[in-house]
């Protein structure tokens, strides 16, 4: 008998926003997995620190993050080669018969690690996965905005986008969230202004944690912002 | 000394993906008030219904939900009206100094009823918003789709776009999920094919209910959906 693959998302950072299905997951895991960059701490396992007593722990390394560019092909093949590692670190454990939690900050399957793992080994083993609040809605709950209604559409943007395409996206959508913020801030603003949208957008910064807040993007005068920041633009203009 | 709003996400329907925070809001509120169509059971008070005990109860009947074109002037009045009057009749409690937990389904903001509470109240009392689980995020965990990774763009559709629209849209991004399909699916499918992306598509019913499925589009053979079922597009092109 094999173990079973569980991703569980954390959520945004207040363990209060673990879901019941999360804290269970978590508590009855044999073991309980979380990816961080070498010799950091990880978000996710600070955000359920209180949940883990006796459970194994199985720490990712990544072992680069921002060093390298993305597109590169040494960052490819390094990541490539880490994931494969790590899925089978976690396999062993699962061979053993042990059920293995790998945490995710958010919600796994939405631009979470844990798909790495995912779809190294759900065709392999008994998997579940348990989703997490994301860090967009906990930023717009923090912030008390109301983002989409009805037949909008609401687009999520990276930041690293050109400054003309996230205009014309931009342009083009009733609801957004700018993800990546970070050095983009002044070409996001850029591309906000130029589709007529600086007076409704909002800036978050550390959505859910205890020293977070929002803003009018208006208002924010400088371009200094952490990559984690969010931008929100509310679509729902035809409000009854 | 007024009351507090507080919204409230219940997530997608197990009771199991509310969060730790949305269970004490409930429990220690002293009115639950949630939204239903006159005469109709109400989602989100079922999935919350054991945690209602002696909470005293507020019924927010729609009047009209699907018999008037969303478009039409008499749509528009007669729930401008009704949210209206629901606001003040929450703003009763809330002068009286109970502390109100609105539900909504999924996460409040998000697509949700409570938004029209929120717009006519938080400006009013002090008001909270705690997130939940989308239904989108419980469709692509119980499908085990990876949706969106790294610098994914990810669009949110509603089936009622027109399927030139609808079909030029998921051409321009990585991800998609389309909302509201029912019987606009014949009229999605011909655009998620002529995008080219039929043979990724995934089509789930009943997202996190106990009978809920999903499978391959492609391997739909039949037109008949639920308003409620979703159409998942994974994005994720370039994984390491």
């Amino acid at each position: 008998m094999t173990g079973r693959l569980i991703g569980v998302g954390t959520g945004p950072g207040d363990p209060e926003l673990l879901t019941l299905k999360a804290v269970r997951a978590i508590e009855q895991a044999d073991v309980v997995a979380w990816f961080a960059k070498l010799g950091n701490t990880s978000n996710a396992r600070a955000i359920v620190a209180d949940l883990i007593t006796s459970q194994l722990e199985e720490q990712l390394g990544y072992p680069v993050t921002t060093e390298i560019d993305r597109r590169h092909e040494d960052y490819k093949s390094a990541t490539s080669a880490f994931y494969a590692e790590a899925a089978e670190r976690i396999a062993g454990h699962l061979d053993a018969g042990r059920t293995v939690a790998v945490l995710s900050e958010g919600d796994p399957l939405f631009y979470g690690s844990y798909m790495h793992i995912h779809v190294r080994l759900s065709t392999r083993y008994p998997t579940e996965v348990v989703p997490g609040i994301t860090a967009m809605s906990g930023c717009w709950s923090q912030a008390g905005l109301p983002l989409v209604q009805g037949d909008d559409i609401l687009s999520v943007l990276p930041g690293t986008l050109d400054e003309i395409d996230l205009r014309d996206r931009l342009k083009n959508t009733d609801g957004a969230v700018i993800m990546k913020v970070g050095r983009n801030l002044p070409k996001i603003r850029r591309a906000i202004e130029a589709a007529g949208r600086l007076d409704s957008a909002i800036y978050v910064e550390r959505g859910t944690m205890a020293n977070g807040h929002s803003i009018r993007l208006a208002d924010k005068t400088d371009d200094v912002a952490p990559y984690f920041a969010l931008i929100l633009v509310p679509g729902w203009g035809n409000r009854p």
